[in-house]
């Protein structure tokens, strides 16, 4: 068992400039505290509620900005990818390709994902048992990929509501594949606000902690200088002052897990 | 209050006689029934529960049927896109474009859908609240067209369940849009076969009874010839010797739901 | 397949001339439409969300007032109990006990409720399958009476929701008991109000006139003259003045389903 | 922050003998350990599945051996009770008075059971929303009894499921009382096996260490020599031996979560 790794980073990729700061203060952060990280960020929120929601600065003025966290900070990048042309170019730029909830059975979306040789995080469905997740992890290994993430982000719960069974950890484990548990989007209210979704930042380290004492290879924790004012899912990301105690706290929880 | 439309087909296009077969058989009924007829085919699954799915003709063989049934049979054609790369060319073959539930939120595949001018079908989500769906049909007409239908096919009840909420049909109502009721997929056991969804067939008369009593503007049924052998949906498709009967009987419902 | 029949009456027993007030009008709209009624209503609330919450007249004032409802004006009445102690007093003066949904597995209720040889209404709890409800009749058959009715009230979804599931209906069929609708708690919203449930009455309407469509032996539905300031239940309770055009609708809906 | 404290025993009382063979092991276990010990075993299941279910020795024959417990093995007892007559009853034999689940909401029997002037411990309904619960423990405070304990125990999640939402935990603290998370029935699966209900015992462990590492002031684990074989709640009791290396991790997880 590794020790626990943690994907992170601002819900979306505002600037260049936001962007490098963001990584440079993860960067010091996980330096301090000994732990993996991969920066996360988005270039297009191609989901959200409202048409009228910001969506991010584009693939194109995107692609650069990613090579650069690479090469200047050493950083791995995350991104999430939404159609099959955006596999081949955005691969070159990033070492981890994220397919979204919504789109986990999109079988040719995961398949140009694969061929990619990169990395794929599935994120599970809200609407999926954890169970099947075997067939999503094998439509990427049968295109030849053995390189695949799966990240649980709770279920749907009623409306506007998700709730994370931590039962779905080991379920998810059975695949073979390490699992992530997002404790961002886990405490989303999908469409909670009427125009955009909510959510419960409060409960970022509560299910983060259940999940890492229950056992995962990574945490998924999306963060901002200031929540209240980003541009998307800032109702549950958490400030990034607050973001090394808490990894502290999951470390510890970690190891133990893990002795 | 229009008199109950209805979209019927076999879940995939399995083959050009197999697809004018059903086409033809279709027509007489609704002739015979005076119910106006939209017949549905999908070219593709494009997210079967496993890889292993068959998937259907694809593309390219089949729009020349979709576009031989409109012209040798006179009937409007729907069918189901995923791909935002698909949008321009299908729209030339066929009458309705349908956005599948799970990607009732993807921004761009409803702006293209809308921008062919066609009428677009939206699948409510498993994950979506009734009243989310102004968004949806917002992110529609924002794109400049206003000929949208939504579709009520089930909500994540639990894992590898649906359940049928009869109060989001006038609430779907309220987005302006006339609304469809799936008695197809709401049946649909989501996963629950392993490899394939499960469907409890027996249900389709009772949940479209219960929602035409409500009130729609029509009503989105399955139907095969021999169901048990079908390729796709087998479980929930009804056989197509048990279609007339309950039509007539929803037709019944109608009139009296609309007096 | 005999008609359908109604049960109907005030949440709670508010005073003798309120519930003489309400019996009559009742009497009457059921006369005028040739409904079969059963007078119901409770005389004690005994799992109000809070303890602050108007509890009823309690049982020995109730007791006379149902039996004078029962000979004056001929109706049979039906009301809730809630304690083994209850079933023999209350069986005196009443024709239907019913039990209360929180408390559908509690074995010796069920048992001595079945021992006074009255009909039994059971509701289906919210927590509750609706094939595990064979189980709760079992209990009083086995008991030695037959005269049992099953009432579906609607099933937990997510936190202070409930949904219904049509399908229910000819599961509870199954039982081989007569199924009855609560259109009136199956739009509660349990506890929604902090300190008290709330409701969405304008849905009540909505699911009576899908689950009759479906097929049911009656429907169960609270009215008051005055909903709003009622001690319990307003917000679902219709009120008394629309109650007869619904009835007159559900009826007609009630002949199509059983032709 | 007190350390972790135990409620465990099997599920039923089966016989003198066995209860105190039961108590004596782990006494042993929790002395080893040093962890507090609250002795759990049911006199009477008054909500069996089904009516054949067994139901225990019953109040009479329960109440000698509980004392029994008591003085000679000087372990407290909890048990739960099912209607108002046996408040005072077992409060004379016993230190904790239970309230089910299913009886949360009825406002006499917390009374009743609060009037004894014993600690309550108030399972939360799989129907209620966490936050509901504090109108519940108002009900027993209300009647003077401050001596509360909450215990969450799973959430319906479909027909026959359960989930456990780990934010209910933080949520039931804000009651005041302290919480206890019952692992046992959190993985039971409701009816599940047609006349009795099922379980998942692998996942007990899973469950309780999430809820430990959020913070909790007790777990409740069901334990039995022979968990296949006990004559109710098998299917979710974990083997006695396997009790003590999973309270050694607990405890670790404990004094992490507190420190």
């Amino acid at each position: 068992d590794l020790p626990l790794a943690l994907i992170a980073g601002p819900c979306q990729l505002e600037s260049r400039d936001h962007a490098v700061e963001m990584a440079s203060a993860l960067k010091e952060i996980a330096a301090r505290l000994g732990i993996g990280l991969v920066y996360k960020t988005s270039f297009d929120k191609a989901n959200r509620t409202s048409a009228r929601g910001a969506r991010g600065l584009g693939l194109e003025a995107s692609l650069p900005i990613f090579a650069d966290i690479r090469s200047s900070l050493g950083l791995p990048v995350l991104t999430d990818i939404h159609d099959i042309s955006q596999c081949a170019p955005v691969a070159q730029a990033v070492d981890i390709l994220q397919i979204p909830a919504f789109l986990c059975r999109q079988t040719d979306l995961l398949i140009a994902a694969a061929e990619t040789g990169r990395v794929v995080n599935v994120k599970k469905g809200q609407f999926l048992a954890p169970w099947d997740m075997k067939n999503v992890v094998e439509k990427i290994t049968g295109a030849g990929n053995a390189k695949v993430l799966v990240t649980e982000r709770g279920a749907s719960f009623g409306y506007n509501t998700l709730v994370s069974d931590m039962r779905a950890l080991p379920e998810l484990a059975k695949t073979g594949a390490p699992v992530i548990f997002d404790a961002t989007h886990s405490v989303q209210q999908p469409g909670g606000q009427g125009t955009s979704s909510g959510g419960q930042r409060e409960f970022v380290p509560v299910l983060a902690r259940a999940a890492v004492a229950v056992g995962i290879a990574g945490v998924f924790i999306e963060t901002h200088q200031d929540p209240d004012h980003a541009p998307s899912d800032g109702p549950n990301m958490i400030a990034l002052k607050d973001l090394e105690p808490l990894l502290t706290k999951l470390m510890a929880f970690d190891r133990l897990a893990k002795s």
